[in-house]
């Protein structure tokens, strides 16, 4: 029987929408004032959610220490308080959206959970915008 | 890969439940208060949830802009501030449930929608009750 | 030594906004689609907040089941599911604004609590727009 | 076509994580301050969510009331105000986990549901921990 | 010019509502089943508030990783996972209400915070109660 | 009789903590990451509030769409997407801590307000951070 374990975590940083290869007028026209060059920012609200079999004695999907500690090191070390575009190593060819952020979060988050658990992660970039991503 | 994105959205309006061929007992049995023929009225918020392919160039499921143009015209436009049972099309047969009125608004905007994008309709009548609605 | 408990309820109601004596053209003018003759509703999200001292023996400022049954007959059993405009006494002659409604609610709860106590009402028409009253 | 109607409620409780056949030292070892012997608590937030089929006369999937009497009796009569390790049959034998009184409360909501709908619940242990399970 | 800082918190802990020198069956029916002798629990989340004058030169009231401090010392530490009647020292005598938590937590607070500052506690005992103390 | 009514607002953009006559080392000290150089973000969310009179005609304190108005021109305009350290006259030389933020919006809502009127502007720097200023 499969049980989905939720994490909500947060952090903060600059951002602007930007396309490399374009020029200013293209990133302008299709990501008007979000590819300002002076920047701007977000609280980003992620939920991190894990499915999998609990562990009939603990009762624990997995123990959430270790899901906190994941958290912490591969995302909220890495982007919190953090220029994206100019400080994250992803975000120096790709455009940091919400799409490619919750990608890069799923991946790193990806390489230390056990392979046995599903992963899922829901990135708010505002209370009315977020998106979901799950690896399928 | 799929990405999903979601878009939060709000109208207010009036509505009574009542199905057209029973009496006013038989409404009353039903859906006591929620039938009273003078109405009443509910804050609805919406989430519109698309899922698809990410555009590798801009890193966008769809731009936003398109996204919040569809439900301001297919949904704001056509319900806020209305009275649901008297000056919508569909209400005047079927009955406003939360349930039918996701399924509505599901239809108007799956009509504008690319038909590559999967589409998803949450709606709160109150902060206690909302439904889903996927169109499968 | 003061103390403030506060308690959330909820209803929900159609109204209008309607001045009796200005005709449509005016009640259209100032007040917009809020103004639509079929009506349109919330869900109005109230808290009720009372001051006064601590009980020394109880460590209650007052019972909370005291003040829930007040909220339901004076609050929710008048306003839930309601017509303001058509059915609630007090909105027969004035308009049924946010503010007026915070104004009724605070004299009916006013009149059934201990004079000691102070009282306040915070009414949310939507998410976004609320109204506080203290009758001072 | 389906549709999933969704209602949220509430219970408080006190609890500590503890397995049965270990001895203190390991439930401290893995729990923590959460195997405090004396106990600790938590607001509940539930969200009970069936799916099935609109009934196409009323418009609803179920009366609400109906699902709103299941809730109370299964879960809030039984959980609310309750020390759920000593006065829960369930959690005699099992650790009272956010995953086991999911699965706890799913079962009691399932053998009252008609077999034709889908059943999943969500249970909120704090704002920022909770789990889902749905029975597969 | 003054201005107010304020700082969410969180705790949980087990508690019932208990006056010592009453009988059981007074307890009883005062309290009801939040006087359950085994104990029930809640989040509880705070909302602590400091009001001063602004520090030209910073900009800021005060630092608020002063005030973290402060908290985690004086209300997460003292209170989180606890059974507030059996291991905090004020509530062996006195009724661990909504009140008197909040007072506690108040006078904690106070006297590491510098006396030029105003403060103010609301401490949420449930999403649909909470209480104000503001000292005075 | 006085009531308040409370708008709700929205703006997002880039900073960093900074105190222009300090050095670096001095900035970092006092700042830690908030100082970043290259700049974080938020999402902020304001509450605008304005006690007065209801005017016994219309039974409005004032027209929300004319506190709208003035909201957009004044802050959403003025802030939203912005990196406010270097595109916002007033962070040229002061601090954006949530304080000084504050108090830029409250005196920019204040100039455009009816003079009879009281004016707060509560800002959420992040959900669990939030200041409070009334020109007092």
């Amino acid at each position: 029987m499969k049980i989905t374990v939720n994490r909500k975590a947060h952090f903060n940083a600059a951002h602007r929408l930007h396309v490399h290869n374009w020029n200013d007028e293209q990133n302008t026209d299709v990501f008007g004032k979000c590819s300002n060059p002076l920047f701007h920012g977000h609280n980003y609200e992620l939920i991190v959610s894990v499915t999998g079999e609990v562990d009939p004695e603990t009762g624990f999907l997995l123990n959430l220490d270790i899901l906190k500690k994941i958290i912490k090191d591969e995302v909220e070390d890495y982007l919190d308080h953090k220029n994206l575009n100019l400080e994250v190593d992803e975000f120096k060819t790709i455009n940091p959206t919400a799409e490619n952020i919750s990608i890069v979060i799923w991946n790193r988050i990806r390489r230390k959970l056990n392979p046995d658990f599903k992963l899922k992660v829901t990135l708010y970039e505002t209370p009315r915008n977020f998106v979901e991503y799950w690896g399928e």
